[in-house]
């Protein structure tokens, strides 16, 4: 293992520009911060150690990729974590393309926070469902936070990124049945919803919810009633609510 | 209203100390940050603004409670928001009393992360319950970010302190059906679930699940089934899944 400690090191350089989004994209390049990532399949580009914290070095070991050991200064200063485990992973981009997209997608409309990001991806897979369409406006999949919150799932889904016009087309042409959820009086209850062959199910932002040119456009507004007094549900608890009435309703 | 600038002032001094558990519970106050709680019927101890931010004024002179303007320099040094809206608002803590508990009730078995547990009072009451027990163990109610993740959801609940066997004991004496989320074999889908006439809903601690003690004691074991490639779903997320399905069979 290379050990670095001089902040003019090349790599060192280029994985400290991985934290802004412009960067990832133009290297294809992200990076994961967490030991647990050392337990998933995927093989990263390279890992990076904390000197003196030899704990993660054997699991470490069991990828070909290259591995490094930073100065405790350097290593802290790529670190995001307030009780770092010592612990960064730099992966490569998955690759997707609309073509493989399959029959029961999820599509978010310019969801802004980087954890409910990932913790709908979480969802998502969990609910079986494999796509997900990101609309122009949404917080980086590759977000440090949304990495992390995603728990490794980020590696299990198909990313398509598309515009507004772009997946209203879509849906139309390729004949998907779009459910969108909505706060609006004449959406239906959650539970009423009723699966075509191939179905779009749309979240929306978190304050604003979805637009609505993808709401005129959709097939179904479906609604999650609230019983209490609270005001809404946070969009991923939504997701988590709705991704698995929908599979139930599949099944 | 008063303008408070000296660090030594007895009211500022009281209200820095409620960023601790043991003082909070001390003085049963706690403190609640962000401009959407001035909207809350619920009414304040006192309501904080800071210097040179006139927005909320007009606002806050709604509630009948003492105001303050707090320098920029004091003012910040309460608030934990990295871009605050400058309110601070002070609240008496809820009484209640386990003679008032409901038919449904939540029970949650030491959840640990803040934000989890503010989503969760704020599912609870979306799906129409009342009433949440906090087994010992549990992160703080009063902690700032539960207080802010719950949206003011926490002003409509029961909160209901005990031990691990006294709930046991209470759920038995009382007749309440227990169903627990669990990740064991013997677990059945959470789409099977059946009320009975009172019924207690267990969610445990993110990284061990409930303890062994309640599940063994618990009348039914139910999973949420996971179809793609996650481990498992945020705790949030799951009680929304579960708490939704359940009231769907309440109905």
């Amino acid at each position: 293992m290379e050990y670095i400690k001089s902040k003019e090191n090349k790599l060192y350089k280029t994985i400290k520009k991985l934290k802004t989004r412009k960067y990832r994209e133009k290297e294809k390049l992200f990076i994961a911060e967490g030991h647990k990532f050392l337990d998933f399949e995927k093989i990263p580009w390279a890992v990076l150690l904390r000197d003196g914290d030899d704990r993660y070095i054997e699991k470490a070991q069991r990828f070909s990729c290259p591995k490094y050991i930073l100065s405790e200064a350097l290593f802290n200063e790529l670190s995001s974590q307030e009780n770092s485990q010592g612990v960064i992973l730099v992966y490569p981009m998955c690759e997707t393309s609309i073509e493989a997209i399959g029959d029961n997608i999820v599509v978010l409309d310019r969801i802004q926070d980087p954890g409910n990001l990932g913790t709908i991806i979480r969802v998502a897979d969990a609910a079986g469902y494999k796509d997900i369409v990101l609309l122009k406006g949404s917080v980086d999949v590759y977000n440090e936070k949304t990495v992390r919150s995603s728990m490794g799932s980020l590696f299990n889904m198909n990313f398509i990124y598309m515009e507004e016009d772009e997946i209203i087309k879509f849906m139309s042409e390729k004949s998907y049945k779009s459910t969108v959820t909505a706060l609006r009086e004449d959406a239906i209850s959650y539970t009423e919803m009723t699966p075509g062959p191939k179905n779009a199910i749309i979240f929306g932002n978190e304050g604003q919810g979805v637009s609505e040119k993808i709401i005129e456009a959709s097939d179904s507004k479906v609604i999650i009633p609230i019983y209490g007094s609270a005001e809404s549900l946070n969009v991923a608890v939504a997701s988590g609510i709705v991704l698995y009435k929908f599979r139930e309703l599949l099944i």
